[in-house]
């Protein structure tokens, strides 16, 4: 399919978009209602800029969640399934969050900036909503707002380099999942060290929106001795990585326990949080399906998967779950998917159906999350 | 700008998806996590169409919430911010939905399907979370949902002739607002009178997914006799005719009686519902913003504005608002465009500056809603 998308006022732009399309953006995607720029003309390219070198990324449809204020850390401790007790200040910790009946809604990375503060850095659905609803409802004292803050990713084995020449040699001491307060040139941001790759870097947390050209500016000439490249997440990488991609490879209709996040789940916390009850009787009966990734036969695929794909057990014909991304993969030479499928048949092959009718088989590589 | 938005499997397909496709759909927007289709390549013959003749639309990303179960109605009538009490079972009821400080998250249509049983015909946010965590928490007996509901809008003044020749004589009596259950040729569907433009017309919620393609062969082929065209909800007839876009017009930071949604708040209501609180509070203080429509000067607009562009008061140039969405527009023959401003220049004329430094004057024609 080929067709324009138009992005009119609702489709939020991000505070680097002028800078981005100076570099020649022509590929993006919609997340969080805003604009996700996923390629600058050369697929190739852009992945051995991320594998080998670094890579430069818009990604302010990370959204920001903040909840702050006297119950800040009651309400964020009730609606993790992750405990965050015992996080620090200054830390990070990757958070699946659930509904009531234990579905996967999102999974933040969730940065406690003070006893009292926190950011959810949040995938593609509205969890802003959703947390002022059960705060309110609580009648919880804190208040949960978007801020004005806009991921800026670094990304690759040389993104280190790249942020000690622009800040100094301490950025080597941040830890993976550890974040401190910038300001540099009086741009104002918190440098993390996360990302969406397999391949390392961080993330520069911009809290003033009128400086987005400022900062992607700064990191461009910091990273042009190294061969920085403009870019954005990649299904490829990601994964081979073993990213999870919410709204992907789930979307409102699983648990994290079918989909390789169990541990990063805090069954056994004595206090309550939303969706406990449900997932201990889940992981009591073991989960349904199983998120696999596995190689698949056929031609190199030309672009990742537009939709799910039906997938049937070998031979027998029954449909036993669905592909949810499927890409050509350079690290395997192979196409290679991640498949939700039943768990009787997660540890075998089967074979899965394009909409162009052909038939790939699949193969089993591993359980994700495993 | 320029550039390709990639629809992986992140961003859904509808049912209609492969029948729009066929019909060399051009250019697509992204709403609720789905595919928009908005022209078929030719937006003046598709304009043409929807006033004179009959258009037919893929708005299946107005996705559905149902709510069902012994205590639906408490949770629907405590979520909305317009009494539901008296809506008569096969009736709609356009309903504000307000959080707990009173700013508008979405406006959709409410559906009485049954005393225990409601649709919420969605605008572009997750609404689907915040009311699951609400009758959640407030631990209400019913159950909140998606369901397999895909709605196909037939707009234009001819597309009552259409469903009658489809379906018969019987569809003159479908009254605003009003539906039925109907099941065409094996394929079931919900038929009402509504849809997202001035100009008439239905939109027939199909409820069983795999019968997109049919549904959408049996209207075009009802449709032809009267020169059905392909098309989706344009944004100069939608501003023309007074409709309402969330996401456009506000989106999480505006409240319904700034936005010109105050008739549809049912504020002196006795029952407790979520905002209430808020909201009367800023009806005895007056609203601080408001919506207005009006004419800007300049060449004619070759696309709908992309970012909300930012208005002064005349002359003094203090920033007063912002202009979310301006377009041509064919009936007044000008470039025609709604404005968030503050209250104290809302009745006047301002300036507001396009991306390329523009400076355009705006003449007032009305309060949005009135």
């Amino acid at each position: 399919m080929s067709f324009t998308v138009g992005l009119g006022a609702r489709i939020r732009k991000s505070p680097f978009y002028e800078a981005m399309s100076a570099h020649g953006m022509t590929y993006a995607s919609v997340y969080n209602k805003m604009v996700l720029p996923e390629s600058f003309g050369d697929p190739d390219a852009e992945y051995k800029a991320l594998v080998e070198r670094v890579s430069l990324w818009d990604v302010a449809c990370e959204r920001q969640v903040e909840v702050v204020g006297s119950d800040a850390f009651e309400l964020v401790q009730y609606v993790s399934a992750r405990d965050m007790a015992g996080c620090a200040v200054g830390r990070v910790r990757y958070a699946p969050i659930c509904d009531h009946e234990g579905t996967l809604i999102n999974d933040p990375m969730i940065l406690k900036l003070a006893e009292d503060r926190f950011w959810f850095s949040i995938a593609d659905s509205d969890l802003l909503l959703w947390i002022q609803a059960i705060g309110a409802e609580r009648g919880l004292d804190c208040r949960v707002f978007e801020p004005d803050v806009s991921p800026l990713g670094v990304q690759g084995p040389r993104s280190e380099d790249v942020m000690v020449d622009m800040l100094g040699e301490w950025v080597r001491d941040v830890p993976f999942f550890g974040f401190v307060d910038v300001e540099h040139d009086g741009i104002p941001f918190v440098l993390c060290r996360s990302g969406w790759s397999g391949q390392g870097g961080f993330e520069l947390f911009l809290t003033d929106g009128s400086r987005g050209s400022d900062l992607w500016k700064a990191v461009w000439e910091a990273g042009e001795p190294y061969g920085i490249h403009p870019g954005g997440p990649m299904s490829d990488e990601r994964i081979e990585s073993g990213l999870f991609s919410y709204g992907t490879d789930c979307g409102g209709d699983a648990s994290p326990l079918e989909v390789g996040l169990g541990r990063f789940l805090s069954l056994d916390r004595e206090d309550d949080f939303v969706g406990k009850v449900a997932l201990l009787a889940e992981r009591e009966r073991g989960p349904a399906r199983r998120l696999v990734k596995v190689l698949l036969s056929g031609e190199r695929l030309a672009v990742p998967s537009e939709h799910p794909w039906p997938v049937y057990a070998g031979g027998a014909g029954e449909e036993v779950g669905t592909v949810r991304s499927a890409v050509w993969s350079p690290k395997h030479a192979s196409n290679l998917a991640l498949a939700l499928v039943s768990s009787e048949v997660a540890g075998g092959g089967f074979v899965t159906v394009t909409p162009e009718g052909d038939e790939l088989e699949a193969s089993h590589l591993a359980y994700f999350g495993e």
